[in-house]
């Protein structure tokens, strides 16, 4: 929101389908989030056509602030081996969080098992821009192999994520050290 | 099953418990399992107290299953480092089938966000034994640091079948050099 305006209709729906999704999953009802919304559901058929599509529009609008909360600055004048180690810091920061539950880009595609779905796609997306820019950095720094690396960091990023969420893993001790060999391995300056 | 009679009652609710969540997700509902199995909702309440007890049953079924698969015959005169990668071979191999959808273990517990809740128990469990697996191979194969190519590998396996589960990589030229890496960093023979 860029004023201080009450929030409207849609941003309340956009809001609870976001955290009640990743809080409970996607297969949270129409009832529980025009409840968490304080709205009708006439409201919510009146916005988006479908419960589907306003959990593609709440991952939409997360989309920009999984970016500034993962990404460095551009041109922060760190080196590309430091930028993408910052993107690894933040998740392990974010996963010492209790409500902590794992990537949602991950867990929504994860939980809808069906890749055209149009939640499916927008975290497709977000998460294919995410690899774009661990291949860009691999790239600037480097890397004797763009590609792989920049795949190797997507993998790690979702399964570090994903273990954490489950809480299967506290990543403390892991996910620097890993991240760290593939950059030795890659010739990552 | 040891015999070839007619599957029971009760294994074939475990089989569409099974079948149905790893294909749909653990939203499916009783009708649709009772529907698959064959069974009335009367005779899965005299089985089960609960769907969930249902599902939890039907990963701990599936258990032995999923160790066989993955996991090479004991004793099979491989190194501990042929033998890990043997897990990560299968793992590309489940990975190019159009059906799979990632690793069950680690889904439903994606999906159900509750790690008290049974079937993420009997999904945790599953998963601790492959853990240690790799921890045991790790040991024997001389590893600098046992317990931490044990999470290294348990965090490739979990990304690694997350990934191809959900369409975002198909693994090929990316598992075996991964592994190989953090096998060769640790200095496993």
């Amino acid at each position: 929101m860029t004023t201080e305006a009450k929030p409207s209709t849609r941003d309340r729906l956009l809001e609870a389908a976001a955290a009640l999704t990743y809080r409970d999953g996607v297969g949270i009802g129409v009832e529980a989030l025009c409840r968490a919304a304080g709205v009708s559901k006439r409201s919510l058929y009146k916005l988006f056509d479908s419960k589907d599509e306003l959990l593609a529009a709440s991952l939409e609008e997360r989309a920009a602030a999984f970016a500034a909360t993962l990404l460095p600055a551009v041109d922060d004048g760190r080196s590309p081996r430091e930028r993408i180690l910052h993107v690894f810091e933040q998740v392990e920061s974010q996963a010492g969080v209790p409500e902590y539950r794992g990537c949602r880009y991950l867990a929504v595609q994860v939980e809808l098992k069906d890749q055209s779905h149009p939640a499916s796609r927008v975290a497709h997306h977000v998460k294919a821009n995410l690899t774009a820019f661990f291949r860009s950095e691999a790239e600037q720094g480097g890397a004797s192999d763009p590609d792989l690396l920049a795949r190797q960091l997507s993998l790690v990023f979702d399964g570090a994520s994903a273990r954490a969420g489950i809480g299967a893993d506290q990543l403390t001790g892991l996910i620097a050290p890993t991240v760290a060999t593939l950059l030795d391995v890659a010739g990552m300056r």
